[in-house]
């Protein structure tokens, strides 16, 4: 189970603050942090004023790089600043993100090829935020159908499902599901999911975004784009891997209660 | 969903005792504080003693229905004491439960078919626990079978998949997990689960109930045999009843999140 560590994002004020600043400091620990949670790739997103990213994300990586042993996922649209990113990053890292749509075909998997990097492949293609499950596996098949003419292979490949808010179109979630399905069964290919847009606009979002994420796992998603300092999403993924036979004598699920870790 | 409420078992202590003194108010008040919680049906279980349980069923029943509305489970393995519990339910009830054993159709199925209650189908037969999918498929046809020949239509079965603790053979979770699965689409039939033996030996058991809760409700378990006052349980039915589209609008998820009854 990949663990996408999504804390260092300079869209969120306090990352943003300490990246405009150059806090080095800040942003190691908040590494550090996620590295102890449990994560197994930190999110860089340095998308805080375009001018600024590819300098930014540069200087973001390496601090992180500083801090960690973990592999970098580049969370950036824009191919200079990916570019740039995989010049520096010192372990086989994750590109966070290509779509269906030609442009962004065109621009992200020729670096993903490159570079041997691993690709989040967002479900969705020149009609924007995609509707039921048809739409979904259109765009997958498109993309995994792109990467095959760029000579990557599927198991490089993370399908994100793309989650719409729960509020908005209740159906979507169980379309996101049963893409995961699909994608596990079929594609020989890997998933993940921003999935804490499914509880937007709700009370409580944590019991919705683990009860997702409980169900998401058991259809086979294998990563996760979440924050892994906070216990009910770990906890939930503990969970699962033990209920789902993930977790070989249930070891980790009782170890981490022996830590009183679990939420 | 129905909530079969599971507190009032005389198995346990302060239960037992309150039925041995007859103490009215205590079970009163039990069942009042699950109906309070979401219960639809309140389980009522007076095994303790056999010499004794008719007489403690009916008693136990006569005191659930004056405090609340709603209908009863009846909760034997007895014959006699169902047959008597059925002569004064004032609503339709369900009998909990009948296995796929010869001995167990041919004594529970009359009942329920003389009585109109539904039934809990224990997805096991002559050979003890089950062992795997397919094990559990051959108790439940064989169940689905006999009540056509009792007369009993699908839509009264709640097929329960039989929950082995994942600490002892982790694969046994996924084939109660696809037994409801294939209940709910092929069978035209109810499914329920009495779901936490799967934290039986295993630390921060309610962690694990709730992840397993959130699987089996997306394979389509639509009754649960739980403790509605338990928070963590009813926040993770209101949660999936929301993200599988059967909350209009998240109403009941929105309501529960105002009065701060989400865990």
């Amino acid at each position: 189970m990949q663990i996408i560590a999504e804390r260092i994002n300079a869209t969120r004020k306090r990352i943003g603050k300490a990246v405009a600043e150059r806090d080095a400091d800040f942003i190691a620990r908040e590494a550090r942090l996620q590295a102890e949670a449990g994560a197994t790739f930190i999110d860089c997103n340095a998308g805080r004023k375009p001018e600024r990213e590819v300098d930014d994300l540069t200087w973001m990586i390496e601090v992180v790089q500083g801090a960690v042993e973990l592999p970098i996922c580049i969370d950036s649209p824009n191919p200079q600043a990916i570019a740039a990113a995989l010049k520096i990053v010192s372990k086989t890292p994750m590109i966070n993100s290509v779509t269906a749509e030609k442009v962004k075909i065109d621009t992200i998997m020729p670096l993903a090829r490159d570079s041997g990097a691993l690709l989040v492949a967002l479900c969705m293609g020149d009609g924007g935020m995609p509707d039921g499950l048809d739409d979904r596996l259109k765009a997958a098949e498109a993309l995994l159908k792109a990467a095959a003419k760029h000579k990557i292979s599927p198991d490089r490949l993370y399908f994100d499902p793309v989650i719409v808010p729960v509020s908005t179109k209740a159906s979507e979630a169980r379309a996101a599901i049963e893409t995961v399905r699909h994608v596990m069964t079929k594609f020989g290919a890997h998933t993940t999911c921003g999935l804490s847009n499914i509880s937007f606009g709700l009370p409580t979002r944590n019991t919705l975004n683990r009860t997702f994420l409980a169900m998401l796992m058991e259809a086979g998603l294998d990563g996760a784009i979440i924050d892994p300092t906070e216990p009910h999403m770990m906890s939930t993924v503990l969970a699962a891997r033990a209920i789902l036979g993930r977790d070989e004598w249930c070891m980790d699920y009782i170890q981490a209660g022996r830590a009183e870790k679990l939420d």
